[in-house]
């Protein structure tokens, strides 16, 4: 697998779009992917037990493992708004399907925004025959649709790769309502390439535990939480090795750009947990870390408050770890910014003060002897996620 | 049981001050509460896997049910400070046993404030031969201790109550790094009720249970936490059921009082959740919500977003609520500020918003027709908690 990082290369045989059609205000609202013709397909949603509208009809729209269309709508999550929620979502893949020509059940929808709000429907399903008009193949329609999916993101997040004569392109948006351990945030990835649904499902779950899944901003779950995959088939075959490489690739690069992105976040935050007994533990202290309050905000202020460390380490009750095996390094291995209960000097605490000040931090905790290792991703907590979550709605 | 809320009556037999030992700045940093005489006592203590150096030696002096004298520090929390600390706190019970005429193992040491830094302990040691001049039977002398162990608070926490013929008496602190489900923060109560060791413990348990373990400002847990009572019996022995009652209304007024001074928190929230399975989904559900950093932000700005509270319902994967039995309702039941999946008006979402504009707030799930009811209290998330945290040691 060779890594072209160019975000946004399009997929021969997709064409895209981002429009605006009025759920909220002026800004882009719509998207769609269309894919000449199905593809197979594979996904993972929300484990909230109160899954928004378009991931009950999502779902069941996967179960053949078969898409060939992606239709999203930011400013409104379709979630709390009951059966008739349910009948909007139908609509809009009715509406897409007749527009473009597909069956209704190749169509995933996916909403993004407020929750408990109905959906502005109508002018949903007006605009989706001028859809075929407006679909393009090239990099602009592909840019749109990134930009018409977001929400709180302060920018469009996208990768593209190549796989052998395969493009894989993956576009993403979550910047808050984001917590590790389950499919998390809206995700799409298309590839021409030809992959059995087995092995995409397969890769795609794996890759979504390395990477979403480690991933968090606030401990919050959306309820909206869609990463879905397309194989259109076209550029023939990729051995299956390249191509759960290439999704994992692509998984953790849109993860992090999430991560780095949270809301009000300053600092991308890569935590290292190592010498656990069991990948259990190690995950369990990784996101306890990553998710504490305490050390988010000393991070954000550079604070070298190590203390808070050593305080979100012990708060795993399942988990101990003795506090003299417990060492913490910041940065490059290399640079020798460590502490421990044993040994920390006024010019270490000094150096790491001037590395958190960096916006794309390295933590490294070693817990111990153990053969476990595991890396989380998250960002600071800063005035800025509470300004923007104060007034959200109103 | 009588309640006088009347804060800080002092009890007959105890001697307090508060006074500045130079641990950091000038301010009170030093507080003592010393009996007559030997007192039965009970304790609990932190749950984190890396407990302070004071609560190792403080839970061996509570081991035989006995303390006399209780013996605090702030500004600095004599945590992951290794062997040098136990041996710090051990020194400082040993120089206010000596210059009180008191055995070592009848002091109850406790510390609180920044992780990680050896205490100035010659300076506490240098103070102690002027305690038994500096203690006060007073009003004056107890105020003083209540300031003395504040750290972040903004107010002294303390409550007095009669039971019978005796008095007992609470004071408490904390502000930060506080969640529930554990003994949490610093209380003290003491009382010259005359009370076998094993009705305080019970006692005592049943009141943290019930207050202290249901309240949560920011979900981390202090490495330092500790209750403790200490009965003198000077005032003879009272009901079993009214000393009972008075410990749980005074851990209950305390543990308010913290979750209402949480870091910069401008409300306090009572949050109650009825008709649940059992307790333990009704509990997992009201911290999922109290505990919602997107539902706190949300009540800070006063914006009735109730979309948030079904998420924050919602990812309790392991106790799902059927959405069609979700009611939320706002203040007093009889203002019918109520909404539910099924019923949202512009009008009812206006008057919530204006409800969330006061400064104690009380919210009601209503999550099924199960027997269970939990009740927890937190505050909001607001941008001076982030400003009071994110420079906190520099």
């Amino acid at each position: 697998m060779a890594g072209i990082k160019e975000p946004l290369l399009p997929v021969p045989g997709f064409a895209a779009l981002g429009m605006n059609v009025g759920i909220k205000d002026e800004r882009l609202d719509f998207g769609v992917v269309h894919a000449a013709g199905p593809c197979t397909a594979a996904g993972v949603f929300t484990r909230n037990n109160f899954p928004g509208a378009p991931v009950l009809v999502g779902r069941e729209h996967l179960a053949d493992g078969q898409l060939q269309t992606v239709v999203v709508n930011s400013k409104n999550a379709n979630v709390a708004t009951g059966l008739s929620g349910v009948e909007d979502s139908r609509r809009i893949c009715r509406a897409i399907g007749d527009a473009l020509g597909v069956a209704p059940e190749l169509v995933l929808p996916s909403s993004t925004g407020v929750i408990g709000v109905r959906l502005p429907v109508e002018r949903i399903l007006a605009a989706c025959a001028g859809v075929p008009a407006g679909l393009r193949p090239d990099r602009e329609g592909w840019e749109g649709f990134a930009r018409a999916i977001m929400t709180t993101d302060t920018r469009p997040k996208a990768i593209s790769l190549q796989v052998g004569a395969a493009t894989l392109t993956g576009v993403a948006k979550g910047a808050g309502m984001i917590e590790p351990n389950m499919a998390t945030m809206l995700c799409y990835l298309f590839t021409d390439a030809a992959v059995p649904v087995s092995v995409l499902d397969k890769a795609l779950r794996a890759a979504v535990n390395a990477s979403f899944n480690r991933i968090s901003i606030d401990t919050d779950t959306s309820t909206s939480d869609t990463v879905v995959v397309l194989a259109s088939g076209s550029a023939g075959p990729v051995p299956e090795a390249d191509l759960a490489a290439a999704l994992a690739e692509a998984c953790l690069y849109l993860a992090k750009e999430i991560a780095r992105d949270g809301e009000g976040a300053t600092k991308l935050i890569e935590l290292r947990v190592s010498g656990a007994p069991t990948p259990e533990a190690a995950l369990a202290i990784a996101k306890s870390v990553i998710n504490s309050p305490l050390v988010k905000t000393a991070i954000y202020g550079a604070d070298p408050n190590w203390g808070r460390l050593v305080m979100a380490v012990g708060k795993v009750f399942a988990h101990p770890v003795p506090l003299e095996a417990l060492r913490i390094s910041f940065g490059d291995p290399a640079a020798g910014l460590a502490i421990s209960a044993a040994s920390q000097s006024p010019e270490t605490l000094a150096r790491i003060a001037d590395y958190l000040k960096g916006s794309e931090l390295r933590l490294h905790l070693s817990v111990g002897a153990g053969p476990a290792t595991e890396t989380v991703w998250g960002c600071d907590l800063t005035e800025g996620y509470v300004r923007e979550n104060a007034y959200y709605t109103t």
